[in-house]
């Protein structure tokens, strides 16, 4: 049997389990040129949450009572397709379920030789390309710059400060825990953390950032990121990427107006989301890869066990469970 | 004798007559190297009202109790420098004064047979290549196009209106004026205005600007600036200007946050202040001129007589009471 989430009804404010249902049905056949994949990995992230508001933004909504999709590594179990084999592993994205069916477009091969499958839907993955993209492409950072990353301790952010630290950069992370600044300090060797559940911001970047801020990649918005803004040095660039602290408001967020703090220091603001970059998405993946290999480039996983938990870990990223890569483990990597 | 207006004490808020405050001396001799200007047109301009807060900005504040600086076209009078003669017309940032002595350093040669001399401190001059390298440079105009300008009918907004129409654009202009609005229409061929006074600027955007904004050149800032952020289409870009109605602002203003805005339509905002184009300034100057005498751009002025009108001049820019380039005539061109 294929167990399948479905979006019944939509969140107003944080998610939570009504949104979701669970229904089992029998597994699909497939017709000619489709693929049956195997749910190994299910990802999930925080853009999803726009998705479910219903409202068209760059990715069009999820539909109600239609199933979830995600970023799956799974194993093709079942190919009507000459491009994809029984047993390969493969990335996509596919559905909050045990099976998918799918035509086999944007189905990307993992090689499970070169490192963990898993890593295909982190830093490998969508998360890693995010980080590359947005760091190199919008905040170009130079030698003995300084780099501010918000939300640093999630999928995105570990990434971004370490590309940085590749880069020769003096990174500071900014968390809402002490369990996450030691490992950004201790295990990514980023230069400096704040808590900012425990710190005022603006004071504790004066502090750590004495040169000031020359790119900020900026994941979650609000009164971080108002902190951060008073700091930015001459040309500074800001990515933003993220407003997780905005996801699930359900009134449009006030604060301060910014075009003066970008005016005072000629800023540059610049949104964007990973698929702006599809044509280079290759150049991402091998990069990656290489600095995986070599050791540069280090990640955590936070795996929950079994699809009915999918929602859960979901949720969980609002409130700030993870460190790394949220992922759900749907079934075992060699019990297929 | 010389005149020169003082900064006696810093605005907060609006800034008024008690502001200023006229002082005579004679008229200042050169030492070796030095030129002696005496002003012709002296240039008011909204950023100005910046320097006079006294916080550090991208420029340095005016001084208290020291002569007030401004964009200035004058005529070499005496010179003890060997790239001035006397009877040139310069341009250059020289004092509120009938009379400035200066190094020479940064001073612009003007040649009135090119176009009248008070063009150097408008649409050939500062607010020209402020249009110029701001809608080129970051707005980066393809035909078709829709290019949404705030203060549109200032002395940058007009540029920038008249470049995006040389650029193939649709160009819809914002201000708080029917007269100025006709006078867009009419003789700049803006595609629509809008009166931000009588009109909801969002509404009549929709209507007006019918395939959204593909460019937002904001002078502004605001409430206006809010309303042009709903419309803005996949990969926008806003080119940060001015936030005229902060200028006066005694407290932050705060409105709407906008990350999630430009994160809905991967849109980038860049502020700038045309010094950063500094080593690109011959071109413009060319560029302008040549569209100048071409006929593509044209330009008005608003001048007020009487170096003693300048802070009325100045202050003048905060009521939205001129249309183009804002001049005070301090002395006439052939009474030299």
């Amino acid at each position: 049997m294929n167990r399948e989430f479905l979006l019944v009804n939509r969140p107003s404010g944080m998610p939570t389990d009504e949104n979701f249902q669970l229904r089992t049905s029998p597994i699909p056949g497939i017709s000619d040129g489709e693929v049956l994949v195997q749910t190994i990995y299910l990802s999930v992230d925080p853009y999803m949450r726009g998705r479910m508001s219903g409202i068209k933004t760059y990715t069009s909504p999820f539909e109600l009572n239609k199933v979830l999709t995600a970023g799956v590594v799974g194993r093709v179990i079942d190919s009507k397709n000459n491009e994809f084999q029984m047993g390969e592993i493969v990335e996509g994205r596919l559905n909050w379920a045990d099976y998918s069916v799918t035509s086999g477009k944007g189905l990307r091969k993992v090689d499970p030789n070169l490192a963990p499958i898993s890593t295909a839907l982190g830093v490998v993955g969508m998360p890693g390309l995010t980080a590359y993209f947005g760091l190199l492409d919008i905040g170009k950072p130079k030698e003995g710059e300084t780099v501010v990353v918000s939300g640093s301790a999630g999928a995105v952010g570990t990434v971004v400060g370490q590309i940085a630290k590749i880069y020769g950069c003096r990174v500071v992370g900014i968390t809402g825990s002490d369990e996450k600044n030691a490992y950004l300090k201790n295990e990514l060797d980023f230069d400096a953390t704040i808590n900012y559940k425990k710190e005022n911001v603006k004071e504790a970047l004066k502090e750590k950032s004495p040169n000031g801020v020359d790119v900020y990649f900026d994941n979650v918005g609000g009164e971080i990121s108002d902190a951060v803004m008073r700091l930015l040095n001459f040309q500074a660039r800001i990515v933003v990427c993220g407003v997780i602290s905005e996801y699930n408001n359900t009134e449009a967020a006030y604060g301060p107006r910014i075009q003066r703090f970008l005016l005072n220091r000629s800023a540059l603001m610049k949104a964007y989301i990973v698929s702006d970059y599809y044509e280079r998405f290759n150049e991402g993946y091998e990069q990656l890869g290489k600095w995986v290999k070599e050791g540069k480039l280090t990640y955590r996983e936070n795996i929950i066990d079994g699809l009915e938990n999918a929602p859960q870990a979901f949720i969980g990223l609002f409130h700030g469970e993870n460190i790394g890569k949220q992922l759900v483990k749907v079934c075992e990597e060699d019990k297929l």
